[in-house]
């Protein structure tokens, strides 16, 4: 969108009006770039020291940018953990949740939604593992918006799955009985299971033995012909 | 142990050379009494803040100690967290591995790990939740002895439930063709998911849900009769 408005301002000659409307939006646009690039790099410094360990002050000495202007973007260390959170779950969505969706309902979108999420902890941005993995057990123990954020996409996220679910019921290719949250929350323990021995424990048979538990869970969950 | 020597040796009067003995052994035992008190502290501060977080610094300010005594006792800021993760792993074999392993083997010494590690995380001195699960998060980017000691610890812990599977096994309660390091990786991931589901998520379904994805991988692993 953005590279869209740059090219078809570029063919028409500047007269006063578009001029100025030009360089408004080139601002804007340099603004949303700008925020953009700073949140990826807030990402990847949270994903290595922590969301807690990001602050408006660590922030600015990894970017050598000025406490003060970083100030004026965030307002408050708050403000930009909540703002990271969220920059992470719209990748999230980018690489996971929206192809797994364009997936034929059923099995096929729950084995893209799975394949995906495993692909996830290597392709993200995120040189210290999943943020929200490292956020869940960090923030726990913290009450506050932040947490409360966290909270709130990890719901969505797991009410995806439950509802993916309850799509493969109603094809017919899962148990009419079988319970979508709880189907959702054993997932999650795959992956967190996933995440451990992958990444702490540096486990060569981390991704097979993940691949297995997720075979056996819907082995479970299928309809018998 | 150290109740016991006090005891018997206050019912012996006091010569010179057991005089001097028994002085020794009260500095020995105030001492092992004072480590013991200030490692359970440090356990507990670190549930909190992170292992990260547990410095001498920041211990000396919680227990209102000087920093030039604890150096003495830790020497350093890594010793200080190795000595803190031993402490909460000998908290753990005493309240979950040891009265476990009393139980029959096979089924009943699975059900037993299980149970008891259903209740560590909430009666273990760590208001902040599970010191393992916390410091898996916030290690596994960060190479080191503080990393390769946890990486040790988690190691022995599987390969715990591993063996136990294995003699279940043995005993033809499980299939012969079941992999006891899957096991082990699966409970674990089980494990997991709870702690999400609990403690980040408040999720009143948490431990309901726990025992039925756990009851799901013994069922999978049962032999048949």
């Amino acid at each position: 969108m953005i590279l869209m408005g740059i090219r078809s301002s570029t063919l028409r000659p500047l007269t006063e009006t578009n001029g100025r409307a030009f360089l408004l939006m080139m601002t804007a646009t340099k603004g949303a770039t700008t925020r953009h690039a700073v949140l990826e790099r807030a990402t990847q410094l949270a994903s290595r020291v922590g969301l807690g360990g990001l602050t408006i002050g660590s922030l600015a000495d990894e970017l050598e940018l000025s406490k003060s202007g970083l100030f004026g973007h965030f307002r408050s260390k708050e403000a930009l953990q909540i703002q990271v959170l969220d920059h992470a779950a719209a990748r999230f969505v980018e690489s996971v949740v929206r192809p797994a969706l364009r997936e034929p309902r059923g099995e096929p979108r729950m084995r893209a939604l799975f394949e995906r999420w495993l692909d996830w902890g290597r392709s993200s941005p995120m040189p210290g593992g999943c943020l929200f993995v490292a956020a869940a057990t960090e923030l726990d123990d913290r009450p506050g918006p932040v947490r409360d954020h966290l909270q709130q996409l990890q719901r969505d996220w797991l009410g995806v799955i439950a509802t993916s679910f309850r799509k493969g019921i109603e094809e017919g290719h899962f148990l009419a009985d079988a319970d979508p949250e709880q189907f959702a929350h054993d997932l999650y323990g795959v992956m967190l299971s996933y995440h451990h021995a992958h990444r702490l424990m540096r486990e060569a048979k981390a991704e097979p033995r993940a691949r297995r538990a997720f075979e056996a869970l819907l082995s479970a969950a299928r309809r018998r012909p």
